[in-house]
């Protein structure tokens, strides 16, 4: 199958772009109501955008590569849907509203069965992220997916890394570690393929489906200007906004939300240090002034999600604290190359 | 080495990315200067672009794999050349003008010479095309390099497949065939390593260091609606803009323009063949109304490339002549997953 049959095939969606036009007529008025818009998608040498006065564009790429990022032997469906959400939970980091993505995919072969559920979770998860697919190539190769996605924030309401201040509380959304812990589970789920108890499978759910907090973010950019998604692991994570921000935090280890299913599989000491370092979590950590503490918790509310405050920002360092004594975390956060 | 380090030692170039800046002032005369920007580079979850109202962001996404689009066994500068190249070329094709790329690598291991030659390759290639690396990652995985390539085109200036209309003349940029060619080569250059002669040598450059027409297809928007790279192979590229265009061509082949080192290596009659079928050539196609003949040449003249008139938009067909009669291409253009 040729490579333009392939994508008219499987990755050519239907969307309404026009539904997101505004007009071209250029009064105050039609100005103000301006959003940024995708003009072309599939069927070009590019996708395009435009991005009205008030707004920046916002842009991040990640691959996933077999055995790293995801198993193979994983339901294609379920690999599509991280691939996805773990890109927009980069625009969730910065604040930015998803406005479309364009996908790079290498595969060793055409296999029918494999393109046809891997489309149907790209699909699927691009409508639940509201994200349309507008671009991108196939090639013949090692299994290599990777997703460009493009967001857009009004101008100054972008959460940065380096923008945390001394005295600052600092938050968590969802829960933490039940991607990390959710590993333990692959000879189980994908080698035996046993049935999951109600724990482990909500577990393998955050490891496989994870739900970037897209909505919350984009409001919290009213709240904070400070965050990122948590990818390599909160310590790892919270380690990059003091080093950029030049402070350092306090965090309360008993404060870190970790679920019930995480508490059952692995007891809660382990759960806390998955919380601490397991990879894969992409919620946010961010900070805000402890004034906004109401306005923060009615708006997770809102949308529906959980939201924890977690510790402070301080000067320096990096403190960790179980009810008031110093606690040892015990590994690494998860880094690529680590030889 | 760890993920942050990688980047940091390879793929952190010196950039200015506030000379593109024009202050945040609004009277009209700072308007009218303003032009699409980088805002944020390297170093967050994203990267950040500006794109004034008069202006739209043209992406292009292209994945390259080793024995596919490159082989590994060339030196990896010439591979981060030819990556960029291949991206910066579909933003030509809208008639953009490049504004940054991003880079997503997978590499099986921390090869550190592999890395110097990559990253100096990719540095120069991004000083010659005057484009910024601002943004990306590295995964551990089969060597798969991916590259997200922005830039900007004023509204109603596109080059786009679907605006060929009958009558138009059909034009080529630099000389076509010659990377098909130098696939020949491949024994002799990587293998024995041989001294290739003159002819052979412009054959491999051909194929290895391609450079894109930018500055000329992007001043040609004043002159054209209708443009793409060649990128597959001439009919199969200028078949995209046919059935976009709902049109035909007829084609010259005595026209179309073959070098002497292509002639010289392979002879007149399969040089015409590869300057049909060849794919890698990273030059356009485009067509314009026959008014503008003189214009293209003195803009080709002004920005020191050649371009050729190749043919004519009809009504229907792709109709291939040799000096009057018709002439029959002998093999089809290159696609991937052709099984």
């Amino acid at each position: 199958m040729a490579e333009f049959d392939l994508i008219e095939r499987y990755f050519t969606f239907e969307y309404d772009f026009t539904q997101a036009s505004n007009g071209s007529a250029n009064n105050k008025s039609s100005q103000k109501n301006k959003k940024p818009k995708v003009v072309k998608g599939i069927g070009d040498d590019c996708a395009i955008f435009e991005i009205p006065e008030k707004y920046q564009l916002v842009t991040s790429t990640d691959t996933l590569v077999d055995g790293v990022h995801f198993f193979s032997d994983l339901e294609p469906e379920l690999i599509a849907h991280k691939a996805l959400a773990a890109n927009v939970s980069d625009l969730a980091a910065m604040g930015a509203k998803p406005l479309a993505f364009t996908l790079s995919i290498s595969l060793p072969e055409v296999n029918q069965d494999w393109l046809k559920s891997f489309s149907e979770g790209l699909k699927n998860a691009s409508k639940l992220f509201k994200v349309p697919l507008v671009g991108g190539d196939t090639t013949q190769g090692p299994l290599n997916i990777n997703i460009t996605a493009y967001g857009s924030v009004k101008k100054g309401r972008l959460l940065e890394r380096n923008n945390a201040e001394v005295g600052d509380d600092i938050w968590v959304t969802g829960y933490l570690g039940e991607a990390a812990a959710a590993l333990e589970l692959y000879d189980k789920a994908l080698v035996q393929k046993a049935a999951l108890n109600h724990s482990e499978a909500e577990l393998w759910k955050a490891l496989t489906q994870p739900i970037p907090p897209l909505k919350f973010a984009r409001k919290l950019t009213k709240l904070s200007r400070c965050g990122l998604d948590i990818s390599d692991g909160l310590t790892a994570d919270l380690g990059h906004i003091l080093s950029k921000s030049q402070c350092g935090a306090k965090v309360c280890v008993e404060s870190l939300p970790v679920s019930e299913a995480l508490v059952n599989f692995v007891g809660l000491e382990q759960a806390r240090q998955y919380a601490l370092n397991g990879g894969d979590d992409y919620q946010l950590c961010f900070t805000a002034s402890s004034k906004h503490r109401n306005k923060i918790l009615n708006l997770a509310e809102r949308c529906q999600i959980n939201v924890t405050r977690i510790g402070k920002v301080q000067d320096e360092g990096l403190q960790l604290n179980l009810n008031g004594q110093p606690f040892e975390s015990n590994r690494v956060s998860w880094q690529h190359f680590n030889q």
